[in-house]
């Protein structure tokens, strides 16, 4: 009995468990964020910081890709990487005729979601360029972030797709997250927020798919423990990103919330 | 100045040079097909096992865009997973709503070139089982093409991308392949050749893309070099394959052409 499966509703209660354990939300940093107390330098400081981890996610994500012998899936999971790099030809950088292409997602153009961020950082007062050239990147906001990647690289893909469950807690944060830079960074151009607009409706997708795969191909015992084991360090990932960032833009407010 | 570049004609040149010399068109086992010689036993064992490399192209082309930095470069590569894979929830598996996904291209179920490949391999006897199953697979076929998604892997992008270009020779030997195969092999469906002949205008297109990118970022003398040495091993994987084939499957014809 004890090597039984769980069935689908407990593996899935016991991810949801995580995130009520230990989803960033809950981090110092975070809470101070939504309740309007960073400071520009701060603010900046989060949004130059988690850039990082934003261009990383299509390499996370193929790395995925790649260590996944089942087209059903690979076909679902791709779209990620549309969503964060776009798709197309950059303009003015074509060698060839993009229009040429045979797939209706791949004949024009399209933003993605490391473009809008670059947005949320211009919103910010952050060049494009401080971002790319990962000016302000703190290491331990590198080592968490490239742990992450390595896991997705090293793990059996259903393992790393558990991983991605986060995703589970991201609409709520992101409405929340939306709500108070309204509110209270109102210096922060409201255009440069559109990454969290759509967010809230890619991460609702997104974690649909991705739970729809974890409780079907996390098929043994062992699976299902690693799976939740997965999300847990996925957690820890985004938890140690905000310490890194706490310490070096938190200041005093940290020791005093 | 023997450590200077080679300037992008030269470049370009070499590397068209190694396709005169190695591609695998001249395999005796090749010559055979395209000449009307091939028993339909050997040509189902070339399908069942051209199959086998046909599947593993998205795993490779994922292990390409996860090396990857540069958001550009992978934005045009993508597509090339899209292409063979497909895109969208197969029908009837949906676990959400497809047409919820953010992009063109995700928002309805498109085939890809390994169902093409399929409906190949149907038109010739084959079941999509059988070869889904592997059960036709060689060593000698499994262990070339397991040697280049295991170099894509390992290798620097670039220096993988230039692997791929054997594409620059394949729209003349796919539209000689088209020709031998609806003269040679009537008892074929014509509607099984649709793979080849969308790879006609799909390698024309991939080809101009991975020469401008091997162009443009193979810019070391050394990177160069290995760019070079790299199609040569990929010219070798298509001619193990062949080997492999002709030697399982070929028969005296082989010793005899």
């Amino acid at each position: 009995m004890t090597t039984g499966l769980w069935d689908r509703e407990t593996f899935a209660e016991k991810l949801r468990a995580i995130g009520v354990r230990a989803y960033h939300d809950k981090h110092p940093f975070h809470v101070m964020m939504n309740e309007g107390q960073l400071s520009p330098e701060a603010l900046r400081g989060w949004v130059a910081n988690r850039f990082y981890y934003q261009r990383n996610i299509p390499i996370k994500d193929a790395a995925i890709l790649s260590n996944c012998p089942v087209r059903d899936v690979r076909r679902i999971w791709v779209h990620r990487i549309l969503d964060h790099d776009g798709v197309g030809h950059p303009a003015g950088r074509s060698s060839c005729d993009a229009g040429d292409h045979g797939l209706a997602g791949a004949r024009h153009s399209t933003e993605g979601g490391i473009e809008a961020w670059l947005r949320l950082g211009e919103a910010c007062g952050l060049s494009p360029h401080e971002l790319l050239e990962d000016r302000h990147l703190l290491p331990g906001v590198r080592f968490a972030v490239d742990a992450y990647v390595n896991f997705a690289r090293a793990q059996p893909w259903p393992i790393a797709i558990a991983s991605s469950l986060t995703e589970l807690f991201a609409p709520d944060l992101m409405t929340t997250r939306l709500a108070a830079f309204e509110k209270f960074y109102p210096w922060i151009d409201p255009g440069g927020l559109d990454y969290f607009r759509r967010r809230v409706r890619q991460a609702r997708r997104d974690s649909d798919e991705a739970l729809a795969i974890s409780l079907e191909y996390c098929n043994t015992l062992e699976l299902q423990r690693e799976a939740v084991r997965a999300l847990g360090f996925k957690c820890d990932v985004l938890w140690a990103m905000l310490d890194a960032i706490h310490q070096a833009y938190g200041g005093s407010k940290a020791a005093a919330p």
